[in-house]
């Protein structure tokens, strides 16, 4: 039960859908694309309600594709169904799988954050690739980690390359957005401990506690962590570093002391 | 001193070079590019000698650049000055910092691997994405992973992608391709506890005890692990996944073993 049908790609809905690979595109209309099956079945399972869909059936195949298909028609979605040289210019990269939607991006500010007690949560400062911020958000689903903070106004969330590294999980994941004196104020003032990931650290980062409420900072590879992060309020811990490389990718690093905290908290339950 | 300026995106020599960003061009040739400035440094410090080194100056910078020229003339690299539109049609991507090298790509077989006693190393099988194989590489070389075993003799290990994402660890890893029966039987010969990573295991990664000889077992995210590690010298462990997402990028969960052996054995050194 397809609404339309669209072959052309000078169709303007087509044009307007693909302008929003664009940031500015973004920015204006405050809509994201969702590409992949598994992407768009984790955003409706968090309450996303896209505003349109374009399928590309010859492309879609399996279960998942099914499911989503009716989950779509019971919210009364409207879908487009389009030719696979149209959903070419709609879709992104090798990884097409048959599907794009339009969504609205959801909101997201510190102020409107409710965490649980004890919580743990991520920060995440000056990333430069929309890719490790998905990785980021995976691993931070895996390990239970509450919300992830950007420390970064301007930061471009719903980037389409950070939707797809997180498998869709950047709509399951709290995700906000601060400057970073007001992301560290923020923590303090609900006292949480608050450790940051850096190379020239003196503890390694196993030696920390993370079973009381804890917030774990990483930077940048290239510029590492902003003088904000290098206060009394703030401990430094390392990874141990064997080899002939002075740091690991952001994304690995946040695994790693994402996973350490979930270990001890698993360890300490009753 | 440069031995030679070319500016024709024409000259056989660039088209050459260019041609080895093809698998075949490579395969056929025994040979591969190395991009960056790291990347190469990386690569002079584990003997490789590039067969050449392409540079366009204008867009190199640093002290590392500089003293990376300064290694090639001691070791007397053919070098070659190139415009920035025959770098173009050399590099790879957006971070092309100015300096491509041509290199025989080191053999790798698992019969030629001398390992440390009580050593650590990592298996992986059929990953999609070279992106992935580089990451795994830079946090073995930093968790010491003493050589990561790749279950497929087919793997396009020197792939510019791969390179690229292991920061020019590759060159400093043991890497070596071989099957998966041959790999497993090797292992077992040398009386490594293997752990694989499976989503279905009924135990928690860190429940292992990582401080014998180990070898850790990573597959596909697509595909999990094939039949060769469903045996009874195979102990699966899992990693805990609290969110909405079934599994972390095989990358993330790398890291993640990797370090926790690395804790393990940190604490229990003397």
């Amino acid at each position: 039960m397809n609404d339309l049908r669209i072959t052309s790609v000078h169709n303007p809905r087509v044009r307007e859908a693909a302008g929003l690979r664009d940031r500015k595109q973004r920015k204006r209309t405050g809509c994201c694309l969702i590409d992949g099956v598994r992407e768009l079945t984790r955003a409706l399972e968090a309450q996303i309600l896209p505003i349109e869909v374009f399928f590309c059936s010859d492309m879609l195949s399996g279960a998942d594709a099914s499911a989503l298909r009716g989950q779509l028609r019971e919210t009364q979605t409207p879908t487009v169904e389009v030719t696979e040289q149209v959903f070419a210019k709609l879709a992104y990269g090798e990884r097409a799988d048959g599907v794009v939607a339009v969504a609205r991006m959801p909101s997201a500010l510190l102020a409107d954050l409710e965490l649980p007690h004890g919580g743990l949560v991520a920060v995440v400062e000056g990333l430069e690739k929309p890719g490790n911020l998905g990785a980021i958000l995976r691993s931070a689903d895996g390990a239970g980690v509450s919300a992830v903070l950007v420390a970064d106004p301007n930061t471009d969330l719903f980037n389409p390359n950070t939707i797809r590294a997180s498998v869709g999980t950047i709509f399951s994941v709290c995700v906000a957005t601060s400057t970073a004196a007001e992301i560290k104020s923020w923590l303090v003032a609900r006292e949480f401990q608050i450790i940051a990931a850096r190379v020239d650290a003196k503890f390694d980062y196993f030696v920390a506690d993370y079973k009381q409420a804890t917030a774990i900072v990483l930077g940048s590879e290239a510029e590492g962590l902003s003088e904000v992060w290098r206060t009394a309020e703030v401990t430094p811990v390392r990874l141990p570093m064997l080899g002939i490389s002075d740091s690991l990718n952001v994304s690995a690093a946040a695994a790693i002391l994402f996973y350490e905290a979930r270990r001890q908290r698993i360890l300490s339950a009753p």
